[in-house]
């Protein structure tokens, strides 16, 4: 079995688009759409749903209804409901709302950490480490997303060194749950995805992985199968395509939710996720961001999404046949 | 070794923006400027480049110059000048101009054929037979490029006894030293290319075997591993990614030329192409054709050409040595 054909293997699709996607829209999206769209991915077959971030809205003024769609959102059994959180305060006011994992964000590369979050490495970690520790008493699950982990749009390659240190404070240190490997400006190429992945693996085998996407430079699909092919099977990614970081200029969206799951499902992988009702929430997205998404299953749809005949087919084919055979190409 | 790490293995890339993009663009584009960027192509280090089409002006306006363009090019040894010709009388033209291989074109789909060159497949592969027999004749070399392999956008699925049925016509029959299997509107998969390439590979080992992908649903790049991973080692790809399908509504371009070979070359691949020549190429587009291309690459540029970092970073990282951490995300 190779990884161009998925014999059935479950793939989990985590979607970031509602925290991700939207926290970079300049509109606000009004509070219910928000849910009516955490609701609608659920009931799609998510594995996880990133719902939002608890960050102060001054900050992020796009999420500032995070309280009211953390609480208004239907629990669909199964489905993981997560959330951002940056420190100890957004981690309480995450847990009083009942999340079911918290997700926690620093970056690999101490320029980015400190462009992005105001801090330094060791600050973040110490941080981190924080709400780890408030998130245990509660007995919440943490999940630790490293950015920049293929590259920092700043200084560059980052030193594997460097990644699995910080890996080894999260898994081996503070204990966490899950750690995201992150790919914040879409630098990741198949090649190193293939290397770090597998390398992660064998250090730390029963770590829930997740990887992260951006396809900026084109490569997010392929990055998603060289991670496979290293044993990953936990994917970040965004509805319609949206999201971006703002410190990176010129990065376009997270890799796109229905155009993975619609690549895995044809190479035989169990996403769980039903692509019809994924696509008809996509479609939804223009009317709440107020333009179009980069998602190229909506432009284009399925593979099998046929177009009609041309209509003188039949002219066509008499006229072809009852003429000397002439190309018009 | 995998298909993730190139280990240097030699990529044949084959430029078709020329001719595939050029013809579907509106603005006619003067001469010299065809030529121009013919000629930078060349000297990037393109394998082959598919100049012009030898078609009817008046289908074609957009190419009614492919006579001076042929001519006027600059010829880099090594290089391959390939000039598409839909019948014997655009082949006269193409060999007059001294083309160094005439490219061919029917459709694996009866109604693609029909809709598209106004043929019936037996027509076209008549058709095609008395245009090798010129060729022989002429000592010019013949490639076929097999058109909706992967899916035909009316008909689903083609069934592989079709495709290798003709393909048989093509290399046992007509004994053509080439054959393109091209996924006309985007329906490839990774599982599917994996799988008929391999079978392509094994029938007919010493053909010489070009795969032709658009990247309509974002597979372009994985359909290129997957077909690398059965051992094809020969792609068409599209400058900018421009070009397209008018037949397939929705369908996007080409892969885009820089973005395939950005990612190979990253992979540890050998192209054979300077990619900062062939971005400077991929710039000039959008003032030929009067609009902005497809090209990630374009948009992001590669993956190690670095933003600066923040203008106040050393401010930044004062505030927070000096300050009690706090994150701001």
């Amino acid at each position: 079995m190779t990884v161009w054909h998925g014999g059935g293997r479950r793939i989990y699709m985590n979607e970031v688009g509602t925290r991700d996607g939207f926290q970079a829209e300049s509109a606000f999206i009004p509070t219910e759409d928000k849910i009516a769209m955490v609701n609608a991915l659920s009931h799609a077959g998510m594995n996880k749903v990133e719902v939002t971030a608890f960050v102060s809205p001054k900050v992020i003024p796009a999420l500032r209804d995070a309280e009211a769609v953390m609480q208004g959102i239907e629990r669909v059994p199964g489905v993981v409901y997560s959330a951002l959180v940056p420190n100890l305060k957004g981690a309480e006011r995450a847990m009083a709302c009942g999340v079911s994992e918290l997700n926690l964000v620093m970056s690999a590369s101490e320029s980015h950490n400190l462009a992005n979050l105001r801090m330094t490495r060791d600050q973040s970690i110490d941080a981190l480490s924080q709400v780890v520790d408030a998130a245990k008493r509660a007995s919440v699950p943490v999940n630790i997303s490293l950015s920049c982990v293929f590259g920092c749009p700043m200084e560059g390659d980052v030193p594997e060194s460097d990644v699995f240190a910080l890996c080894e404070r999260f898994v081996g240190g503070m204990g966490v749950a899950g750690v995201t490997l992150c790919d914040t400006t879409g630098m990741a190429y198949p090649g190193q995805v293939r290397t770090l992945v597998s390398e992660f693996k064998a250090r730390w085998p029963q770590a829930e992985l997740t990887l992260h996407f951006h396809n900026t430079r084109g490569m997010g699909l392929s990055n998603v199968l060289a991670a496979i092919d290293a044993g990953a099977d936990r994917f970040d990614a965004s509805l319609g395509g949206i999201g971006g970081c703002p410190y990176a200029p010129g990065a376009t969206g997270n890799v796109c939710t229905e155009e993975i799951v619609h690549a895995l499902e044809l190479m035989g992988y169990d996403t769980g996720v039903d692509l019809a009702q994924l696509i008809e929430a996509s479609n939804r997205l223009p009317s709440l961001i107020g333009h179009d998404t980069p998602s190229q299953i909506v432009k284009a749809g399925r593979r099998l999404d046929l177009h009609p005949l041309p209509k003188d087919m039949d002219a066509i084919r008499e006229r072809a046949l009852g003429a000397t055979p002439r190309a018009t190409v």
